[in-house]
């Protein structure tokens, strides 16, 4: 039975990945009369007297909801929101086995920009904190940027943010191997979706000054109306030389390539066309853009998937508890750049000088140790950066 | 130290009365592929094929939302949806401990009848069914109308049916002791709010001929156009010999009182004008409508209130575990009236007729096997009704 149907059997078995679980007592009068009425009252009162108490008498200190409209679940676009159930408990089990962070899942029966908005507004006072997943591009964008706007608590599109912050991670120690210098490098982001957009700005907001994006029309460049806004944008802040072209015109000469795009699309010849010690990471999923072998013939240095099956899986299970653990234990108002940049580095130190090898770039998505670190730094670039409330 | 204070201290120390619990292990790398990517894709396409599977494969299956507005939250009226968390997380804890549901909290910003129907649409494919909760009258009647209309999962607002669910399955064991019919009795329900109203429809429906409501106003006449809408509604089709005035007035030869109204409107002498072995049920909260020791020296037969340091308690916890148990399990597209007939059935029939008496006429809220006749019942009568699913 192939890893598929061995899950889809599993997933019979489970009926649901979570379950709610009571923290208090509730099986005798007095029990009953603490949990809830009468002796409940107080507690409501006191939230009346001062919202700020609802993080200390209910869960919502510890509760981020996983929502989705459905609309870009894995590898697999728009299945519609119930479609996407299984993934947003997966990922709430997994908030909960790596941050200890109670989360929910919900998905909207809606692709409208302006409903989806709504009704994570209407609901925000429930939570701590708020993680979109697996929204499609461009509304993505304007969904987490209004959201970010209008509430006081950390919005987090993990398909964006999650991905970038793994990526530099694992840049960061592959860089170290190769013996290059963030500034020097060029790179090349294939797919300027939700994800490769994020990757770009984040990995130039890491200091790389080189970075071309390619997308399906070819390679991004200022002025080239055919692409949508949000890819305009990144146009105008990256390409600096105005490379035109197709993905192979970008590779020439590129220290990097991060595909977040499509099986198959890069060629060993592509691969042997980039710089000294050629860094490749594929997160197409489940067939990577140029297998790891194909890659290492061609001459990669280190390369990195998307897959648990080989070394260097890039996940961003790596992200996404840790962060919120420490954005919640400092009730953060917001998750900012400096919060995710210290997450990056958190990883990345994960792996200690003697262990750093070609094969071994990043600490595996399970290590408590590494969610642990993310959380500690995290939390304290919150209090450095003044956004904690706590 | 008093409940309250008692019931906040232990508030602080909870931090939250439910949390996420994971079912499915992500600690290796083989776990992870079946429980997230890339095995859980396989359940997400199963879904996409056949929307059904949404209750094979996720929790939906055994997930209810309590969800408020914050306007009606226990005694304290309209407090705002965070502060009525507290009440929204006991009621979690009391869903899974003895309906072993999974139930999640969710509190809505918005007071409009047209956003709070919408949110809960919107999100109604996470769900199997939906509780509302202590939302104010009259936009309780409409949003819970409009969700049963254009929903096909069971909707229930507790306050009004679980009451009354509660309520009949008292009476009719108190009628037993008093050894009147149901068909004989003069009925005065006091309060027409949510509760009121649905107390005195679902009383009309088990074959109590003369009920007069009661309101602040007086007593509801057909035709008096001072009431609003879902009162006069009532008007029409109760108090059939059009007795006018007040409160004193209503209760004179009535056999059965029901307060769901405010402190201290119902003195000993309007008890001593009622029939021969008055039964007195007084549900205002904390302070009833008579005191059971006043009710009982005016010669009162039968009293049961609200409290758990009384007898006879009238609590519908009784009602919501066991009755949603018994709809999820059959997959029900509703919840009818005869299912909740079942429920009142299946509550009196929890006392045998050995243990009745007039100070044990319902079952303890923490009775396991009170639920499970409850669960038993609804779910028979959903498979005779023709609502199941499954």
């Amino acid at each position: 039975m192939d890893i598929y149907q061995e899950s889809l059997k599993k997933h019979r078995e489970w009926r649901g990945k979570i379950e709610m679980k009571p923290r208090a007592e509730v099986y005798t009068n007095e029990e009953l009369s603490l949990a809830y009425t009468p002796g409940v009252a107080e507690a409501c009162r006191a939230i009346h007297n001062d919202v700020n108490q609802s993080y200390e008498l209910t869960r919502r200190w510890n509760t981020v909801p996983v929502i989705t409209d459905g609309t870009a679940i894995l590898g697999l676009g728009d299945i519609g929101p119930e479609a996407g159930m299984p993934v947003m408990e997966g990922k709430c089990a997994l908030f909960k086995a790596f941050g200890d962070v109670d989360a929910y899942p919900l998905c909207i029966k809606s692709k409208d920009t302006e409903d989806i908005i709504k009704t994570i507004k209407l609901l925000s006072g429930s939570f701590g904190g708020v993680n979109l997943e697996d929204i499609s591009a461009p509304r993505c964008f304007e969904i987490e940027r209004r959201l970010k706007e209008e509430l006081d608590i950390p919005v987090f599109h993990d398909d964006q943010h999650g991905t970038a912050i793994v990526i530099a991670a694992a840049l960061l120690n592959a860089l170290k191997l190769a013996g290059k210098r963030i500034e020097d490098i060029k790179v090349v982001v294939n797919g300027a979706g939700a994800a490769g957009i994020a990757i770009s700005k984040y990995l130039l907001s890491f200091g790389v000054k080189e970075l071309i994006s390619v997308d399906r029309l070819g390679i991004l460049v200022k002025g080239d109306t055919r692409f949508n806004p949000a890819q305009q944008e990144l146009a105008n802040i990256s390409n600096p030389n105005m490379v035109k072209g197709t993905l192979s015109d970008a590779m020439k000469g590129a220290d990097v390539f991060v595909g977040v795009s499509v099986a198959n699309c890069v060629s060993k010849d592509m691969v042997r066309s980039m710089a000294d010690k050629p860094i490749i990471f594929t997160c197409a999923n489940p067939i990577p853009e140029i297998s790891r072998e194909d890659a290492l013939e061609a001459g990669a240095f280190i390369v990195g998937t998307g897959s648990s099956q080989f070394p260097n899986q890039i996940n961003n299970v790596l992200v996404f508890p840790g962060l919120f653990r420490g954005a919640l234990d400092v009730r953060a108002s917001t998750i900012n750049d400096e919060m995710m940049k210290a997450a990056s580095l958190g990883i990345a130190s994960c792996v200690s000088p003697e262990e750093l090898s070609r094969d071994y770039i990043l600490p595996k998505a399970y290590d408590k140790k590494a969610h642990e670190a993310v959380a500690k730094a995290v939390k304290e670039e919150a209090i450095r950066t003044g956004v904690n409330r706590i």
